[in-house]
């Protein structure tokens, strides 16, 4: 394995646990990478709850969601959400989807999802909902085949983040960098405009403000300096459970 | 002991457990397994809260709730919530009885619980709701008699949930697998509705998506990966514990 | 010291920890206990978190809040709630002052506190509300003469638990387990009914029901249970706590 | 370096972590000190996480927030607030500025932020609102230009908080330790109005009130008891940390 997909999968791996940390993610939802040297690849963990995915979890799945190489390990139900959206966004190179419980009443009340705060941008311009009952009846609101992945991608378009009715989101990014910020604080904008709206009516940031504020939230410096933050807690909470773990096995 | 029992013991003190670590029970509520081998009894833990429940702590009832061998330990007052269930519905093979943060507004309010997204609807079609009021006036609400038990069961009818007022909610599953995902995930929904339906009017699934949901999520595929994923996190936090109380008594 | 003394200033700290530990309790509030042999005297610890509180940081004082022995140490600043209480109350032997988090919304609203389920009927028939403007005029609000204290006894009546507009809580019990379980249950109760009564309108428990709960749950089955319960969860955070430190100190 | 210099570094470091690990501040915001012999000078941290700072990430700058010795380090991109404020305000010896979720709805809606207990009046008499699209337009709404910092600096006048329209707030303080005491419990009182603002009318503490628990809570005995908890806390999260990480490094 070439050292750049080496460092992929334990990127890859990383962010899964971060998400799962950071508390965006829980029993289910998935995050995925672009191959970073065959474009036509993408990177996934085999089906297993993002908290304990590690290196070795991570198959090479071509963009119609086939493994590369054949292999024994279930794979999640869902890959058509990230084999579509790579097939139709070249800009793509990460993505995530998941039901956290900052964005869930989001989709399934009228409530549009606005940014509020500087951070809350990084959802760009527009967050576009879509909802599987319009094309496809009433279904089990997984998104299972190639043709429902196909028409989510085009409901995220240009932009950077969908809702998907009575179901969760799907975000995603240029980078994995890029994408655990846009997940992470897209969530706290959710929870912060959750609270704000029982309160009293909403003043969003307007279009100028949000492009800004998108824009400036995608230099090096603030996701740097988050994925530093993130990973040091990540890594502090890890070590207490390896000790924990090696000492149970030892005794 | 047979095998098949030592490893129902364990599941069932483990269930007990990973409900309290994720959040769902506190000092109150308990968690039962039909007997994997004689249909016609029950195992419970002796009185004391989930947390600390540990194999040996488990016994063997009469589905009239009389412990199969005597013994000196406490029982939990509301073992009849569990063996009338248990007599009225042999599809039943694990039950939860609880008091869940997110659950309770439910049953002091005319708010119906309702599936909002794929999870939620593992509560199944419907959700009654008991009030012992009705039929046993005023009382310290804990279900203690047989009547009370079998009302309950009444209530509950063929459903998988139900709640009850003033006090909290009884799940029921196929196996223990199938109760821990209906009892963690209907607690979630609770908690995303009662969050969404104070922002707006929730729009929930429809019967069809219901019904989908519901079947989906009793494969082995999820009931597998929540399964992992909850042991794992309870097994870090107790590998922790298990380290810090061994260097207690030892130093 | 005799061993009931020394026993109870053993309760009385890990009572003050539990509460902390339950996050009923920050930096501030206080617990206190009537001394086991001489009933004109109460136990409370020195001016310091309730987190912090060890069996030697307990100090005695009489009933007008005066240190039977000198001491260096500081005192609590309100310690007139406890002594006018237990001057007021033969029946009451354990006091708590806090500010918790789910109780002060009901202090600065005209949302009635309401026992919603069984475990929140601990607070008694009757949870009466004190207002320090009505006889004191604008203060600080910190309660610190005997006038504030005896017209806050005043008010407590015969009950269980009182509210202070704009300030917090004060609960008593007739032993440190009876308050811890009425401390937590009612805080318990207070976020429940606060998430309830934003949903729609909450039906509590009549007068009868919370009669019965209240008689029921000062039995000891409930008592101990909770007791083990939260012992044992402070006993596993504090076991870690202190391997970390004694690491900390020898490397 | 002398000793007071090497007690502010250690001081304001550990307060950065405190605000972390208090859950005020997360991976942005950020906390200064004024020098504790140069008042034409300030101290704070490299660009990066509260969490992760230690007393070697703390820089010294100019009010002008300039270094005062060349550095490779990266700075903060809001530094003008620290230095403007400073400039503006010889009473001011600390600053903070954070996005806490608790205060952000106070900046997105017309709910004004009122202190409803004693704790809560640690905001002192009035708490401005700076909204930057009134002198400055539409903006990335990060405070980077000195005019911007001045503006800020203005809004404040002479009060002791200053919320950021769709951004989040500056809390300012005599001391480090009065500096914490205020943000953490501001923030805590933005909590308890949230709640309790969706439930009913909030009846707030009146102008006298305000002043004078502004005036008790900041003598030595609450700061002093609040710190050493704080402290206490952070020792004991940090201690084991440091034990994990020490395991991982030596296995």
């Amino acid at each position: 394995m070439s050292d750049r997909v080496a460092q992929a999968r334990e990127d890859l791996a990383k962010a899964n646990r971060i998400l799962a940390h950071e508390e965006v993610i829980d029993a289910f939802g998935h995050v995925s990478m672009r191959h970073p040297m065959h474009p036509d690849r993408y990177l996934i963990s085999r089906h297993r709850a993002c908290e304990l995915v590690q290196p070795e979890d991570i198959l090479e799945l071509t963009l119609d969601s086939v493994p590369v190489t054949a292999t024994t390990h279930r794979l999640y139900g869902e890959l058509v959400i990230h084999g579509c959206i790579y097939q139709a966004r070249a800009d793509v190179h990460a993505i995530c989807h998941h039901h956290s419980s900052s964005v869930l009443p989001f989709c399934v009340t009228d409530v549009p999802f606005q940014p509020i705060f500087h951070l809350g941008a990084t959802c760009g311009p527009m967050v576009p909902m879509w909802d599987s009952r319009e094309e496809f009846g009433d279904t089990a609101l997984v998104v299972t085949q190639p043709a429902e992945g196909q028409s989510l991608a085009r409901a995220l378009g240009p932009n950077w983040m969908v809702l998907m009715r009575r179901h969760g989101a799907t975000v995603v990014g240029q980078s994995i960098q890029d994408l655990l910020f846009r997940t992470i604080f897209t969530s706290r904008n959710a929870e912060l405009q959750g609270r704000a709206c029982v309160m009293g009516d909403v003043a969003p940031l307007n279009d100028v403000e949000t492009q800004k504020c998108f824009t400036f939230h995608q230099g090096p410096r603030p996701l740097e300096r988050a994925w530093e933050y993130w990973s040091m807690r990540l890594q502090k909470t890890e070590a207490l459970h390896a000790l924990a773990m090696r000492a149970l096995t030892t005794r």
